[in-house]
């Protein structure tokens, strides 16, 4: 059984639906023939580390489609022009024509070259994202960007960018995450929460770090109420009840589709639109690659950062920046650090360098232009504002925060 | 010294001009200045049968700019992924940032990889088209169409295109001609009609197949003078003189501006839109990758097919079509083989096989929507119609008239 629940995106360029429920995989046959009329054949697109009983349903939700199926190791390594290639040969030797369907089954690293492959292939083609992971149905999935990363055998310069910037002890080739891609809206997403239940916990929290983040920034576009339902249902949301991960799910689509509508190719220079959406991600860029971070949950420790993690520690520095700059209340801050320990996120980090290489890398950053740091800070009712006033002692403050 | 005509291109995604002169490459700096006044840095992509010369202006044109190089073999072997990628990370390593500009300066093996590149670096840059080809001028650098070929090395099904149908007795790996790319429009078009002097005969004779195609069609357009324009000045075209070149190319490009405006995407499926600039291409892309093909200029043999020169004897194919099933006019038949004949283009050719084999390959064509024919179809007055009801028997009549 399954029940949906749609978010409509329209953008200048494009309107889709984005439906979320339980049980949907097994209608994403009715789904593709609505959303793409035209398709008698499609190439699936998997990720390795789906379960292949979630696999086999697709291919069976298919039938009747001629139907071919490539399938993705999901690592930032092969998230690559080669994968990318490889997509784009399997829809050729498919021989799809421009009616035809790409569907992105799996998480952001398989949705974004498969996404990207479909923007390409004859200049573009239907593409129908699946995300399967809570990063990808709240963030990667909507808004249209797709891509792959670059490799540069040679050390790239160092302004090139915060996520291009070499982890400290690591030697070339240099990755240079998402250089390569472009806009290309799905004619449908499909979140099926079920799918949720293989996730790891420690990539389920990484996921659950965006919604926190959307939590954070979601008063101007008409959902405040986004914080108050993550502290009512965190207990239900990381047990993985699947009608409360579906609700939540659907929220975040909903308000990713609110912002990306008013600023669809992120070029709105003032202090809303998509720039927003970079809240934590500043002080996360800088630290996110680096070598020798750990930090506990639980028991547990866990080394290195996931992006959702990283994100989680550039949640807590942009907040403690706001309240050492007078912009938000002490209050606040304290209810984010709970909401993220509830979500077994971590607040502080071991093993993070001086401040001033901090400093240095976030000034870095790929989204700061010509090299200006630029601070999404957030402020009262949910609401946040994008700075390029910085107060440097307020930085150097934030990141001692997040230090064990 | 430089005089410039400036026709604008419209669509309903961008805006921006067309600029046709002579001595414009001097000019390169102050249009990049003013098209993209964002940017400080640039990526010139050059072709490597330019004379030196030429490069050399577009670089003294370019100072002031944090400036990088890359020359392109322009050959369709090199109108690669891996060219692209070659592009892709010069932009890396040159650190442009999303202000940035790419240029293309050559012919469209050079204009279509540097614009595919542009398009996706960091989801898409700025970049300038200076097209150095007639053909390039006329027909690649407008209307955003930019990409690579893609490789298969097995050999693809036969449906998959005429142009992806490999040559008779060609072994794979298969090309599929322009199988990956973007509609990427440039932010200025620069078309130096002085840089065509270095363009060899047989080449600058192809770029004139798209001109007569163009005046077979611009009637509905407003521009029924295209022909006239032609039959007066076939003369002083031929001998390169620069001003009739240049009012030559500004009305092309003013024609496929406004066909692009109408159809940015070649959604069209009415009997207008971008679907007309493929008249005599049906025919033409059944033949054009044929062994053995000879046909005579003057004294001349020339081996093989130039695409220009197949859309040459796709024309004739087209019109004589359209005389035998009584949609157009004999006279109109032989304006055409005279027009042809004076820009030193084939009406005739040796070595074509059985006429069942190029049908065969007509229906292959990439553009026939799931293996349907497609002709378009010449009519009074410099118009054309898109019909999918074919006279085989005309088919068979049309392909036999350009056998010698």
């Amino acid at each position: 059984m399954s029940s949906e629940t749609t978010v409509r995106v329209a953008t200048p360029t494009a309107d889709y639906n984005a439906v979320v429920g339980t049980g949907l995989i097994d209608t994403l046959g009715d789904h593709l023939r609505e959303a793409v009329p035209s398709a008698t054949a499609a190439l699936l697109v998997t990720d390795a580390n789906l379960p292949d009983d979630t696999k086999q349903r697709a291919r069976t939700a298919l039938t009747g489609y001629r139907l071919a199926e490539v399938d993705l190791l999901p690592t930032e390594t092969d998230k690559s022009i080669a994968t990318w290639q490889r997509i784009l040969e399997a829809c050729a030797s498919h021989r799809l024509e421009r009616t035809a369907a790409v569907i992105a089954l799996g998480g952001g690293i398989v949705g974004d070259p498969a996404g990207f492959a479909a923007a390409s292939y004859r200049r573009g083609i239907n593409v129908i994202q699946c995300p399967t992971t809570l990063l990808a149905m709240v963030d990667a999935s909507v808004g249209g960007k797709a891509g792959v990363n670059l490799k540069l055998d040679t050390m790239p310069p160092p302004h090139l960018g915060g996520t291009g910037v070499p982890p400290v002890s690591t030697p070339s080739p240099t990755v240079l995450k998402n250089f390569v891609g472009a806009f290309h809206h799905p004619k449908r997403i499909l979140a099926d929460a079920s799918t949720l239940h293989s996730l790891p916990p420690r990539e389920f929290a990484a996921g659950l770090a965006e919604c926190i983040k959307h939590s954070m920034i979601a008063g101007p576009y008409d959902q405040p109420d986004l914080g108050p339902f993550l502290d009512q249902n965190l207990e239900t949301i990381t047990t993985r009840d699947e009608n409360t991960l579906a609700a939540l799910v659907a929220a975040n689509i909903r308000l990713k589709a609110t912002i990306v509508a008013t600023d669809e190719h992120e070029t709105s220079t003032g202090t809303a639109g998509r720039a927003l959406l970079n809240l934590g991600h500043t002080f996360a860029h800088a630290i996110e690659t680096l070598p020798g971070i750990t930090h506990n949950q639980g028991a547990e420790t866990r080394h290195g950062l996931l992006h959702g993690e990283a994100v989680a520690l550039g949640l807590v520095a942009a907040a403690t920046y706001a309240v050492s700059t007078n912009q938000l209340a002490k209050p606040d801050l304290d209810q984010l650090l709970t909401r993220l320990a509830r979500a077994n996120l971590p607040t502080k980090a071991a093993g993070l360098p001086d401040p001033t290489i901090i400093l240095d890398r976030m000034g870095d950053d790929k989204k700061a232009a010509a090299g200006q740091l630029r601070l999404v800070v957030p402020q009262a009712n949910a609401a946040a504002t994008v700075t390029r006033d910085i107060d440097t002692n307020a930085v150097v403050t934030a990141i001692e925060a997040i230090r064990v």
